[in-house]
């Protein structure tokens, strides 16, 4: 690439939509010109990026990578609704991301692909001199990692993580605590991605969520692709959006660093569960005899140099109710988002915290008196 | 021992006071005769279960022994003011213990001293055929654990923790919802010790909790001998409040097993800020200088035979809230007592479970506004 298009880019529109209004706000400061865009994956979180990003009078979209038919054909739709012109498509093969990178009049690139992509398309777009707006997911071993960070260094700072839990008002405003000292010395912070996603990682092969037991080549969406990972792999598969936010509040890299963890897991019932009891599935469905590598619960504990320990929880495969578990705990205070309570050293702040004996005799439920009493 | 105690034990009344209710219903089972109690420490634990005893027609307290002559005025003064007799006192020395122990008129004792006298009272008095109700701290190794383990067999089942929480009235509701299936096959349970005690591990050496930051020699009840374990001790200290109620919904020991752990601590900053921010201490008390080896939250993870995940933490020594932390997850759903949320599979039981960001906008204090706006 040539310096002219780095120089641009320096001087280039701000970006300022959803998850990535960080990554180019990073990227540029005034917007004098338009921002070139290249999306690679235009799966439904990229056409949500493509959406947001047609809205913006200082961004064009010029290429577009994808190999799913059924998805180019929504992502035609945004571009028409948006009456934006069409961009060249790169869809002949699984290799056609390599050639849309060396067009000469891309700024950035948005990948939102299959996570095992990831790698090699961020470190081909920034061996390409271009800025990367990276969805999580991540790296598959310790030398992706590192790949990863040495194209990172040697462009400068052009990658960016698309993590998008660290810009969540209430996490933004807790990092301003942090910053000012309400909680005083950092000990304990606690996030994870317990998130019931059955009904994602499961469908009927027409609609993205539920529906079905389907998966893999039967599937559609994420569970095309998402799901073979959790027959596959058994780890912590998810944990940016807990370790981003609670990385930067703990100055991860900016004079501190994790230096060791240990992660264990629970056994894995939830998925086949779900297909056996679902009405699309049943004990006789294929999907049954399918063996599910992932825990349902992987529970990982991190240390700091600095001293502070980082716990994540990976929990996807089970029933519950949404919640990243975040908990920043210092000498002065901490704060959960488990049960939204602020307890502050010296204060007065009203807080939610009721104690479970008091909330179980106000809790008037049949089920809880057939069990209690 | 002779056998007429045992027999007599075994037919004798039933105790039904507090924390000692599950160890006294273990023991015997109709009320024909009175049961003779001896009381091995009787600080304000020990005393609070004296008051109990002291209350049932069916008990009487024969014997006691503590060295503390504070503790032992309030403990004659409570006698006297349920009008009983008074016991035989066992104060001459540290091992006066021994010698109660061996009284012929003795069916059961129930132990309340400091943590490192546990497993050999206990022992000493499983080998005199006593039944024994111990509170809980346990013991300091191994070998200790295996001692207990092998007297307690020896004993054919007359050692009972006074794990009070196993009792909790909530928590035995969610032990009969675990019984009656309705959180399915149980994947992962959370526990813990979540209570700030800087004002039970330091005082002014007169009054039990709080109004200076003495320990040890210096320090009153519990300041005295349980803060020099945050001194010279880093690890889970306390893990029955959580491990007991999971453990029995987890049926450890009933066709489950504990395979193995691993652990990690936090740094240690609470206890020293503690001092040093307090108005009797400050930066040039002595306690200032005290180096702490307890990490402020100490975390551990648990794996157990049929393939549950168990998670303790432990976290005494900075400001919040109290809670024990419970989390019982299965295939069926979870209960959480950190947010008192119920979320059960296929049912639409009310629950409390609100996101954060929409409390947030509820939240209408003055603190909120400045940091997230």
């Amino acid at each position: 690439m040539n310096i002219d298009r780095r120089s641009f880019v320096k001087t280039a529109a701000s970006l300022g939509v959803g998850s990535v209004l960080p990554f180019a706000s990073d990227m540029a400061t005034t917007a004098k010109e338009v921002l070139r865009i290249g999306f690679l994956g235009t799966g439904l979180r990229g056409q949500d990026h493509l959406a947001a990003i047609l809205k913006r009078k200082d961004c064009r979209v010029v290429a577009i990578c994808d190999i799913d038919p059924v998805m180019l054909g929504r992502t035609r739709e945004i571009i028409k609704e948006h009456g934006a012109s069409l961009p060249t498509i790169y869809d002949q093969s699984e290799e056609a991301w390599k050639d849309m990178l060396t067009r000469e009049d891309l700024d950035a690139v948005i990948i939102s692909t299959p996570w095992e992509w990831h790698v090699p398309m961020a470190i081909g777009a920034l061996s390409e001199d271009l800025y990367v707006g990276l969805e999580v997911g991540g790296a598959f071993s310790l030398d992706e990692c590192w790949e990863l960070v040495r194209a990172e260094e040697s462009s400068r700072g052009k990658l960016f993580f698309l993590e998008n839990v660290c810009y969540r008002r209430d996490v933004m405003a807790i990092m301003n605590m942090v910053r000012d000292g309400l909680f005083g010395e950092l000990i304990h912070l606690q996030g994870g991605y317990q998130h019931d996603l059955r009904a994602v990682k499961f469908n009927d092969g027409q609609q993205p969520y539920g529906g079905g037991v389907e998966f893999g080549e039967k599937g559609f969406s994420e569970a095309r692709w998402r799901t073979p990972h959790s027959v596959h792999r058994n780890g912590e598969l998810y944990p940016t959006h807990g370790l981003g936010p609670v990385a930067m509040m703990a100055n991860i890299h900016r004079g501190n660093r994790m230096t060791h963890l240990t992660a264990m897991a629970s056994k894995a019932r939830g998925l086949h569960d779900y297909i056996v009891k679902h009405p699309q599935g049943g004990e006789s469905h294929p999907n049954a005899d399918v063996r599910f590598a992932l825990g349902d619960v992987v529970t990982t504990m991190i240390h700091c140099q600095n001293g502070e320990t980082i716990l994540l929880q990976h929990d996807t495969s089970l029933p519950r109710p949404y919640s990243l578990g975040f908990r920043v705990q210092g000498t002065g205070g901490l704060w959960m988002d488990v049960n939204h309570s602020l307890h502050l050293e010296g204060r007065s702040e009203p807080h939610r915290w009721e104690d479970a004996a008091g909330w179980l005799e106000r809790y008037d439920h049949p089920l809880w008196k057939k069990y209690a009493d």
